[in-house]
């Protein structure tokens, strides 16, 4: 049976070409978007040299010697309004009062902090302390300079980024189209919203969970329907599920039994059909991933951990490789708090509790596969890539969050 | 000069009684929303006892000498279909067919996997293994009990807490209705978005950053000015933005120069005025808090890296106080990779790095205050509370991430 590794490679293979879109949006807009090429500044930011205080720019030589007991005396030209042009030139021996982000007047290389001045009648101002050149001066460029990487091609737009972008004058940012997925939840016993179940039966909950983690990971749910196990009614919704989106994700149906059409159902359309059926990881053993119409169809197992993880760390992956996606603070490392030699290469819930002064990682779920509520409570999962070894109470392991 | 502690406990005895308000979304559009109260499951999820697998569902008892040589044979009484009633109880000696998920039939207590049966000819059932009581079999309510905490007053609904909402039947969700905010930009050298800044002119950039952090706080700005330094403009629209939300910030203004009119403004409002005029921090020290009209206003320095972290620290902090917010993965340990001796109570931006099996934290400025990409590189900040001790290389300290 295919590993992880091998299972992922085979599906970057096979759809390295998919396309993905571009679209411009506002810097208002464009929380947790990803950026589809590298944004560079082109102008220096500031556009010019400004002073850090409100006080006088000097040239720094003059001051030089000054102290409490001997005042260096300049002659002081005016002012350089705040948003002003400092269109007054100095010389030696001259000085302009500025204001905290005033432009430095040219032949100005040093700015005195008011306190540490006094003005005469007479237009002279006295300074008590000697400036070094650029004491007090933020330089042309010195937040961002021309040509310089503003945020690079695959990173996530966060809060922090968009206070660099505008200083830049951008306020416009090309990133990658969010992925349109059409998700399937099949099974006789599933109900939607709208209905009460009735013995026998229970709420669809996989095809809600996965929209939430598809929206989270920036994709957009184009189609979501519930379908019963016949066979036909199947085909028909994968049919019209491939025409809407550009990933397929069908929940349930993947196993062996009498009623799991997936496998057939993908093999049905044109298309390569299935080239995996099955993968040595748990949960999400019974995995199917298939082409149809040059579309990546994925079948993923009913029980409730299986697809949320499958999402994470196949379908979600294919995405991040399609886009050069920046992978940042995606991972926690923490102190195991348990015991664990799993049969096979697991992915394990966990919930993170932080101690004193490092983070500690539980299992989520007390072993039954079936439970939304461990998922609801898990801060995410380790990959335990060598069951032999497994986990050891104490070691450090590397927790993906989600 | 007051702490950063005795400022958020001042702020907080002026305004623990500010409104909060709800609002009750659909569980497919509160991703990111803050939980207004407990919910707590109305039903056992499963609503009742299911197969883990497709076998037959059997009396343990029944099965308990079961061996490849001596099998135990049991008459099977047909089938219950998924999604089915399981109407047909089943007694001593009697199965009934299950598939994965199904219901368990009254008198079953355990399933025996197909793979472990052979079915003769005449209705009856081979049983090669021996099972006990509950084996493969998820119990009514396993996942999810009557009574049962899903997810708790103050907490962010992430993705993972989908699944468990619907399964319980909960499609709509009481969240707490986004605060609103009024941005106010105050300099004369400022110029927004469609200007092209002129010598002595910046973009307005800390608008856009705090609207970006307010966003992702869960937010909304429902207004965003800029004003020139004019005094009777800026209170003018001070007004305005204390008539339209529920909290001001105003960017810039609050030094003690003759250009800073925003404590003279908040002044005179009706309402209790300044009460809070600078924080012994860096950066951030001229903070100004006030309260018009019932409403909190905050003055915050225009040094880029001042009023974002004072968005964190004390803005977002009041908001999160209101709401008992959980904060849940928000710090990471990581190992100190500088030494600083700060001359005051300060908040540093660090990068994050990822070594072997550490997380190695860094300044993300250089020094100088007026960075906008200082903060764009930024994973997060270090709360220096004891200066005298900085920080040393090699110690661990907690970051609160961005």
């Amino acid at each position: 049976m295919l590993s992880l590794a091998a299972a992922n490679d085979l599906i970057w293979e096979k759809f390295q070409h998919l396309p993905v879109g571009y679209e411009v949006v506002d810097v208002l807009d464009c929380l947790d978007r990803i950026v589809a090429q590298d944004i560079v500044s082109g102008v220096d930011v500031p556009g010019f040299s400004r002073s850090m205080c409100d006080g006088y720019a000097v040239l720094a030589g003059d001051t030089q010697v000054a102290s409490e007991d001997h005042p260096a005396v300049l002659r002081c030209l005016g002012e350089v309004p705040p948003g002003g042009d400092a269109a007054l030139p100095i010389k030696e021996g001259q000085c302009l009062y500025v204001s905290t982000g005033s432009m430095l007047p040219a032949g100005a290389d040093a700015v005195v902090m008011v306190e540490q001045t006094r003005p005469t009648d007479e237009d002279f101002v006295l300074v008590y302390k000697g400036v070094t050149s650029g004491e007090r001066v933020i330089q042309r460029g010195d937040d961002i300079k021309t040509g310089q990487l503003v945020i690079a091609r695959g990173e996530s737009l966060s809060p922090r980024h968009i206070g660099a972008l505008v200083a830049a004058g951008i306020y416009q940012v090309n990133v990658f189209a969010r992925p349109r997925f059409a998700i399937i939840s099949t099974g006789d016993e599933l109900v939607d919203n709208g209905q009460e179940p009735v013995a026998g039966q229970i709420r669809d909950s996989n095809s809600y969970a996965l929209q939430a983690f598809i929206t989270k990971a920036g994709g957009e749910v184009v189609r979501r329907v519930l379908v019963k196990d016949n066979r036909e009614l199947y085909e028909q919704e994968l049919a019209k599920a491939i025409d809407s989106a550009d990933m397929v994700l069908i929940s349930g149906g993947c196993s062996v039994g009498t009623r799991d059409y997936t496998a057939a159902a993908i093999n049905g359309l044109p298309g390569e059909g299935v080239f995996i059926q099955g993968v040595n990881i748990r949960p999400g053993r019974p995995l199917i991933v298939g082409e149809c119409m040059g579309k990546p169809v994925f079948g993923l197992p009913g029980h409730p951990i299986a697809p949320v993880l499958l999402f994470k760390i196949v379908v979600e992956k294919l995405w991040h490789r399609l886009i050069d996606y920046q992978y940042k603070n995606d991972k926690v490392t923490a102190v195991v708090n348990f015991d664990m030699r799993p049969a096979l290469y697991t992915h394990l819930l966990v919930q993170l509790e932080k101690r004193d002064d490092f983070i500690c990682a539980q299992p989520a779920s007390p072993g039954n596969p079936a439970q939304t509520s461990a998922i609801s409570r898990a801060d995410g999962y380790i990959w335990i890539k060598d069951p032999e070894a497994g986990l050891s109470r104490g070691q450090i392991a590397e927790v993906m969050v989600f």
